[in-house]
């Protein structure tokens, strides 16, 4: 019986602090320079087509956020010339597509209460690799277009389905993004 | 003496093997076809802000190229009511941009014969937070804008530098791509 208490979301909804969330909306909402914030990575080439990101903390909240941070790496396939030692450039920037549309889309349906059960998305993106060899100027270099699917099993209608991805791909920092860029399809089907 | 063989570079340079580079530079000049990809990940929500991507096979030179893969995640710091288990996703998105510069600039430098000894960057990007809170609609979500900072050491001159690091921004599909959606700064400087 979720929809009858939509209005009274308190607690944890699909592994989301609510309370936590509708707080930080609140403070912000009262002083919008706490919402501005600054990401940061630092990268060391190891070899070839193998390079090294470090991710540590961050600006946000009025304050600087220390965290212990993450190393993670990325090469190039060999028919890119490289040792495939982990995921591309191109493949990360994917990666955070749909983990960004993923993660706006479970929040928001947090704060409204509905409840998800699976969210499974794929996504795909073209690219000419002419640009990058430096043989076609002209071209616009990076993906040409970007398609995401998602499927989802979400305790609402699939209108109600519909619209909070509509949210998502509006709200979702990195969607926004990609969208200003290249022509994007996101499309979503429940479960 | 590196400069006196740039005419004719072979074999490895910078961990490039800039042999088989070579080569298929000239495939995909003969049959533009082979140059088109289309690189895929797919995501799978595991709870809250915590989302898993597969990434395998892609299909480029005109075929399937089939690879075990990678599996990474992504989460939200506790600020954004996550658990921190992974960088976020805007975070994998500057990954991605000093990942593909470095890559870039790596590649051209090899064929061109220019030795590289270090190559480091910082990026940051900054962001307003009440985009993906729904606080404002009127904003662009996503970065505001982009500032990386690399600092090289090669076999060339500052000149031959800045000429690479430029070559680098125009090629870099992840650049090309986040100059295309925000204001981008890439400043570079010989160490």
């Amino acid at each position: 019986m979720a929809r009858q208490t939509r209005s009274t979301i308190e607690g944890t909804v699909n592994g989301v602090d609510v309370d936590r969330l509708k707080s930080t909306v609140e403070v912000m909402r009262a002083v919008p320079d706490l919402a501005k914030f600054t990401f940061r990575a630092t990268n060391r080439w190891m070899k070839g087509g193998l390079n090294r990101s470090s991710i540590g903390g961050f600006h946000g909240a009025g304050a600087e956020n220390h965290r212990d941070g993450f190393i993670i790496d990325t090469a190039q396939p060999p028919l890119v010339a490289g040792g495939d030692e982990a995921p591309n450039p191109v493949e990360y920037l994917l990666h955070a597509l749909v983990g960004c549309l993923t993660t706006t889309l479970v929040y928001h349906a947090a704060m409204q209460g509905v409840r998800i059960q699976a969210v499974e998305s794929q996504v795909e993106g073209q690219l000419d690799l002419r640009s990058f060899l430096g043989l076609r100027e002209d071209l616009p270099g990076g993906f040409e277009g970007v398609d995401v699917r998602f499927r989802v099993k979400a305790d609402c209608s699939e209108a109600e389905l519909a619209h909070l991805m509509d949210v998502a791909r509006r709200r979702s920092p990195v969607a926004n993004f990609v969208v200003r860029a290249v022509p994007t399809s996101v499309v979503c089907e429940a479960m």
